[in-house]
């Protein structure tokens, strides 16, 4: 039984014979008796147990060690616990040094936590985050194949370190130090005959298997080698994208970004878990942001219609305040922070907010440019693309149509200076694909036979889930966070 | 509606204005009409269509191009299908060049749709292997999430090397490309400060978060580096990883990896691409092992009590028919593949065989000693652990009790020559981790306060696809394989 169901468990009379297992997070002594926290990760409420100091069975419950308690779940006379079991039996089946242990009881910083991150899921509320992500993986897995879409697999290493996502890593054989300086004359001395890089995105990959199976997703690691020291940023992080095959209208990728976040946060508000964790007492997890904001999130993200704004009308929005902004609003420059905060804020009114059609020169190669609609005026081309912000994270998730014709889209990699090699039909052959030129043909072949309208959007699974946490830096939701000089165990 | 549910409809009389997408497989040319095969990716069958040449729809239904038709579902006079569409409609999304389209209606070998792997998905046989993939994840998310297991992301970036599975491969920001041959002086100017690596197994990592909350699992990416040449060996593929707290018997383990299994094949047994898939004529997908032989394989999966054998029983049964083997089967070293072969095939009678507590010296460090039982009697100390082998493929999981004790660890370390820092009780500063010397010193550290015995096992999911789909290679499992000298896309 695990301590979260022992302690819902309120039978009527005394229970003998009750076993549980695990971590001693506090000891009090008494004379004749020990009072002894117990916690497994299913709770973050521990168990209180009570343990005879005269039987030798107190000895080695020490902070931190494994135990197995066996004894009576009784009523309890204190007011924190309905129940507490009086224990007969102790099993200590791993022992713990109290002294050496990296966390006692006492207050840890984050910073302290982050310098033991093989130890740190043993507090409570990591224990805890580790279960919400567990359950908004499930979630999200039920969510998609209800929807009938296909789960998928995408490569991690790739050949292309175009996408203009970032600084990319490189990889190479630990045995061959000297390959990722090669150039192409040792070429045939390379693993893999190329320089090969960690995905940025999985995105391109995704619409090649949208093309055999129509509705497609992923949650994957993708990875940046930025230098980047913020609160929001990690070097490997997980990335959920979804790409829909046959879907002409934008209005369709929000729809599925949004029905799946609601349908994700519905189902997880059910579970005891996020339950305990949204109702703690604000002194655990102290440097969380406050339950009651985060419940306010959740609403937020629970409620229907979330608002849809067109760049152009956001701009002009905020220009109406331009007095409260460091940056003026520019059509041509983009959002900067201070501005998606206002938009989240002003527009959102607690729903996240999707803002779209962003100017093209601004946006990714790949994305489709705006059909010039009667009721969209522009001061200069626009793509179908979205940002959904919210309050205090801003980005959080970005999707787009695709361009799915061929000419427009060698047009759009021109303009962002990114080689494309020239078609010959020699290709029904066998010809290595080696013998093309561009880094990206194979994503420009997909246009030459039968690629329907589709389109797509990628959510930072770990920043969504600070959102929902009140986790208030990315390093602390990933157990083993990655970024620029860390990456310990 | 998908050609899937639009082939399973047989209404009584004819429905109107039905509406299908799809990717045209074949067009056959008569002087009235045309008989179009269309295909989504939804299953095996494509859906007939009659196309009437006369009023221009049948312009641009080109081999691959990406439609939709609408028309009339009337019952069929063909024998292949009930019913047929008498098309009304043809909207083109997509064109195809048919002249070039490198996925022409005549075979083609394994070997030449590797060299378009972007385009390989469209063929019905990889659409159905990615329908089936994605339908087995689903079934192990619901399995574990059924019975209480965290799903996790363990790191992908590791610190190191030396678990002993084979060549690694290290990373680099790509615009550093120096830096993988920096030396200790360098150290500073390193993106992470010093060398890392893709992980080749998650496991050390799943032991910590078994530590915070139990029984764990994942499905993540692992790397090898190697030059191998096999169809069984990719250098990125997809490891299932579980790891059991407060476990004490490898029994169990071998119970999880078991029920898991099983549960997966069951669940999936009901699912109509698989029906089709093992109900297929066999000249679809002549290259994959018959729908005879798989299904039996599927039988094997779903069937109850799979043997256990000990490895030094196995020894001795294979000494017994040493004159049909090409290597003398020796205890100390190991099992070659003709024996695993003969082992699942003379012991499993078609259900996989676990076979258990190799020698100590052949196996990894972490793995815990056997307990001198009074029933095993072996030449030399052994470990409990576990390989899962099925006929052809071999073996597909291996588990064990890892070494929970911090002393027997330290020693196995030793005789493995992996170097363990120094403790010193510093840790509860804030002294980086970056002070201890050993790269496992945090895993050791596991041991040092609260370490409950447990045991954990990895299976090869791509390999497992292979066995349960009849590929008979993993690069044709995998959409985007990478291995020696091939990583396209």
């Amino acid at each position: 039984m695990s301590i979260a169901e022992c302690l819902r468990w309120e039978p009527e009379s005394e229970e003998d014979n009750v076993v549980v297992q695990g971590y001693v997070r506090s000891v009090r002594g008494m004379k004749t008796h020990r009072f002894v926290s117990l916690g497994d990760g299913s709770s973050l409420a521990p168990l209180q147990a009570v343990v005879p100091v005269d039987t030798n069975q107190a000895e080695g419950l020490a902070i931190g060690a494994a135990v197995r308690l066996t004894g009576k779940w009784v009523p309890s006379p204190g007011a924190s616990q309905s129940h507490e079991m009086q224990v007969t039996q102790v099993d200590i089946l791993g022992p713990s040094d109290a002294k050496t242990f990296p966390i006692q009881k006492k207050y840890q910083t984050p910073e302290y936590l982050r310098t033991i991150p093989h130890l740190r899921p043993r507090t409570p509320i990591n224990a805890a985050l580790l279960k919400m992500r567990s359950e908004a993986v499930a979630a999200l897995t039920r969510f998609f194949a209800e929807n009938h879409f296909t789960q998928t697999h995408p490569p991690i290493l790739t050949s292309s370190d175009c996408e203009g996502a970032g600084e990319v890593f490189t990889v190479a054989p630990a045995s061959n130090v000297t390959e990722l300086s090669s150039n192409e004359d040792n070429k045939s001395k390379m693993f893999f005959r190329n320089k090969k890089y960690l995905t940025v995105s999985t995105q391109l990959h995704l619409e090649a298997l949208a093309q055999s199976v129509g509705n497609v997703w992923t949650l994957s690691p993708v990875f940046r080698a930025e230098k980047s020291d913020t609160a929001r940023h990690l070097s490997e992080f997980y990335m959920l994208e979804a790409e829909m095959s046959f879907v002409n209208d934008l209005d369709e990728v929000m729809d599925l970004a949004e029905d799946m976040i609601r349908n994700m946060c519905i189902t997880m508000y059910e579970s005891p878990t996020v339950y305990e964790f949204l109702n703690r007492e604000g002194r655990v997890g102290s440097d969380l942001v406050s339950p009651e904001e985060v419940r306010a999130r959740w609403e937020g993200m629970m409620a229907d219609e979330w608002p849809r704004i067109t760049y152009t009308d956001a701009i002009e929005f905020l220009q109406e305040h331009a007095d409260e902004f460091e940056h003026k609003p520019v059509w041509t420059e983009g959002l900067h922070s201070e501005h998606e905060k206002f938009i989240a804020e002003h527009v959102g009114d607690g729903k996240p907010v999707f803002v779209t059609d962003y100017p093209r020169d601004i946006k990714a190669f790949y994305m489709r440019e705006g059909q010039s609609l009667p009721d969209i005026s522009s001061p200069g081309p626009t793509v179908e693309c979205f940002d959904l912000l919210v309050p205090d994270l801003c980005e959080i998730a970005g999707g787009s149509m695709r361009e799915h014709r061929l000419e427009p889209l060698l047009e759009a990699m021109k303009r962002h200076n990114i080689v494309a090699g020239e078609f010959t039909s020699s290709m029904d052959g066998n010809a290595p694909s080696e013998a093309r030129t561009g880094p990206l043909d194979w994503y420009v072949d997909l246009r030459r036979w039968g690629c329907a309208p589709h389109g797509g959007f990628g959510i930072g699974f770990d920043r969504l889930l600070c959102y929902l946490t009140g986790v208030q830096t990315i390093r602390d939701m990933v157990s083993f966070p990655r970024w620029f000089g860390r990456c310990d165990c």
